[in-house]
């Protein structure tokens, strides 16, 4: 079955993405999660960029602040969807360089961006990606999507009562 | 095969994303656009949204400028993965209302964003999408690739004769 | 009477959307509050859009964070005037994305859109709203500006005394 | 019947605020248009606003570019709606001082806030106004946006012919 | 002798403001200080504007935050030189409202601004006003800003020593 | 008489610049102006801050784009009163670079700062600032106002015949 | 002698890049240009960066747009000091992208980040690095600095004449 | 040997730039640290920006906050690579006034920007200077980078472990 990457900047960036690998994991989809640095650990990005869509992996997640190079670089390396997470990292001006940073490629080279941290709603795009070919996975969104409605329902309640 | 629906919220839009259509043509892959407006037809949205997974759609792009609602509220009504485009459009302030209207969805419901005006990279990752499970068309992707490689070199080449 | 309705898109934005409730209440104008969300609730929202008018409510006043749509979508399904708050969530940049999302309306679907944060003047310009053809609730702006008056000259007594 | 004011502090913005005036007269409501300036002419602006309402007029339509201080302070003055029209004037720094210093009104004194630039939707707004105690100006205001609907359809199928 | 006049929106900018009455008092400069609000005082703040050149007061210093109306409506309605002081005020948009709303004034008009929050700055700017004309005053700023230098000089030594 | 020095980065400034000359020239009052750049002259930026209040000059209009440095290092060596004209250069981040490089000067060393590109303003400020202990040029200012009214007053006529 | 080597992403650069190109001839420094793209010949790149330092290049000049992310990967493959320039390109947002996208750099990874467009900087800080340990270009630097002033001094006389 | 010179604005910057000094002394590299205000001493910057080439600095690292006028001044007045640490600082706006005033130097005076609060890669960005010339601190660099691949290497193992 198709396994989603989960990778980012830094350790100091696991608080924001392990959203994405927990919803990946209520999906029911194969989670791999690592460490990999565009700016310190270049090979190991390459390596990891080059080889991806050899190893079983559908869609890849990446996450990092800042400067934020890590999402653009692999969307580079690999033929796969890359979906990019902007990080608010401290000293971030407001968040504003890891968004632009990663929304604005260039022609020829897409990242699918989400919000400001929004390492839940990548987890839930990348299983979108996966469900437009896996019936099993489209349904799972459908049924998650119903969840959120009732939700919303019962907050309504709550409100009125 | 799977079918990619390019949508927009106004004919005036055309011109910006009648890239995404022609860099998926290059790609063979089936392509259907339409104009859909969140805001003068709801209902026609409503209709589009709740039904595109049921026709053989795979990918949803659709593009949108100023208060770009249209992105954002099919991936509502869709289990299918949705790629957004934030269009330029006149009196917009720089480009940012479309831009932040598009890519800063709630938890839960998220939408690919790409650069402002960013339709082809739209059409690039609805074939990236569709690659992620079908070898033919990730090779084409691969293919695509190589040739930005070609041009780049044949520029530097160029400059250095 | 005219009735005034305050949705927001989630409960967590009660406790800014409760100074619209309750300045309305000031003014003895009869009030309805629902949570419909435009990206999990969207039947709802439709349904709340399409009937408001029919059901005696004037005015409807629109709260939501991020990419806000709720009250840019219940304008389009709506002929009744739409008050937009955009509410600062937790992962805004800054506001600037409800700000935005609320304000930027394409020609032909007004938001009458309030500062960030600012449910107390959403509510205050619903009254207004209804005051423009009710002698009785203009009668009352007019006092609740009167009474902003002397608040600010007995602050004025109080740091010069 | 309700009149609707449409003031603005320059006539250089009149090429933008006619959109409000030609709307209005399309909805057949009656329209009154002056040039106010806060900064130039304060005594006329003060006098306009202590007794617009006073003078059959139910909703102030007010239009400045810069830092733009005519809708606020009319607003202060009257107790009607003020719906205000941020102008994109030379010399704006891209036109986010209008937006900024007509939306973020302090607590007490709202303005309703239109895009920028957006004088068509601030008439259309102020026919909602009217419209929501006025079945007969209501039932325009539903019948213009079943009109935008159709031109949308049209649209639609002129790309797919 | 000269006086300066220090006035603003709201007593909660009376923290920020405080810093211009008192470095003003530092110059031994006479200072008149009150609560004007432009929104919910407009009569009050007319009277002001309209008489503070004929009651001995050289130079107005006036703070506000968000739409911030009061410096350049005072600049309107005075001949004098007006200094405005951009207060960051809560639900301020990072206090971009407050500075645009002040500095961007149209031609005609101007406003003295100094920086966010900058009190400070306003109250030695004023009293730099009053020394172009006043020898004592002149020297005075001449020894402030002298001892300025010799505070950094001090803290340099600390740090190498 | 009280002089008032114009100075300027470049002479690309003057078409900019020229507008706070001729204004200042309608007041009658002498004005001296002279390219002094910050960054390629510091040396003759420093000669004449140090020595500005000894020759007669009451006011500094001080005008530059980009890191505009030269409106705060003359406050920084002159005890007179700076007025600071961010200028919209070429190259210029929309003139944020300008605006933020005068406004935000720290505490103890302030620039009055005018709007972008508002030379003309700075002009009036300047006579603004010596009409505060001059009569004579105190009435000029108020005639001048009374001028910006009657043009408003005249253009509102033009319209409404 | 030292090297510099000027690379860019695309060949749509080099109108603003040959700036830095020619600064450098002036200064007698060996310069070497080429078309290296971070997003579309990753390889190039990285063999650029890692071989770099062991060619005789001292300092290296990376120009680009958009989310940019060629000075970055570069300054993370190479041990030189790398300048960045922000390109302003079409579709970019204001240039923030790619000032932001440069200059934001996380601890560990510099670049030398230059105005926007400001290749000709770049080429002069480039040739100061060179002269830090380099008496004869050193002494260049020095000489051009003051023709800088010459120029100034002849416009100023050019207005006061 | 050759020496890097750290100076700031204001002791209170001393925290920020203290990172600079750290990481140079690692590196083995001589520093000098002082307090040189642009506004408050300009003489003493004056004389600081004028000799430093004189005494054995190679590279100059200035950091300031809000109007940061430092790294830009003393650029002017030294032949020798300056560096620029924007701080931010209380009252500043979001950091973006100390990022543009240092960042956005006109043609012929460049200043190497750094992040905001970037002082660790501003003494990194030193060292590379000295290296590019000087063989023992470019392996030094080298070692580095080295070491900081090491520690993501480890930040990896230890998630996946």
């Amino acid at each position: 079955m198709s396994k989603v990457a989960v990778i980012m900047g830094s350790t100091s960036d696991l608080p924001v993405m392990q959203e994405a690998v927990d919803i990946l994991k209520g999906f029911d989809i194969e989670v791999e999660v690592d460490i990999v640095s565009a700016h310190r650990t270049p090979e190991k990005m390459f390596e990891f960029g080059k080889k991806a869509h050899e190893r079983g992996i559908a869609v890849i997640i990446a996450g990092a602040g800042g400067a934020a190079h890590l999402p653009g670089m692999v969307a580079s390396l690999s033929p796969l969807p890359v979906i990019g997470v902007p990080v608010k990292s401290s000293n971030s001006i407001d968040g504003w360089d890891s968004v632009l940073s990663i929304l604005q490629m260039p022609g020829g080279v897409p990242v699918a961006t989400v919000a400001l941290n929004g390492a839940k709603n990548a987890g839930i795009l990348a299983a979108q990606i996966i469900g437009s070919s896996d019936k099993c996975v489209l349904d799972k969104v459908i049924a998650y999507k119903e969840g959120l409605k009732i939700k919303v329902i019962e907050g309504a309640k709550s409100i009125n009562s």
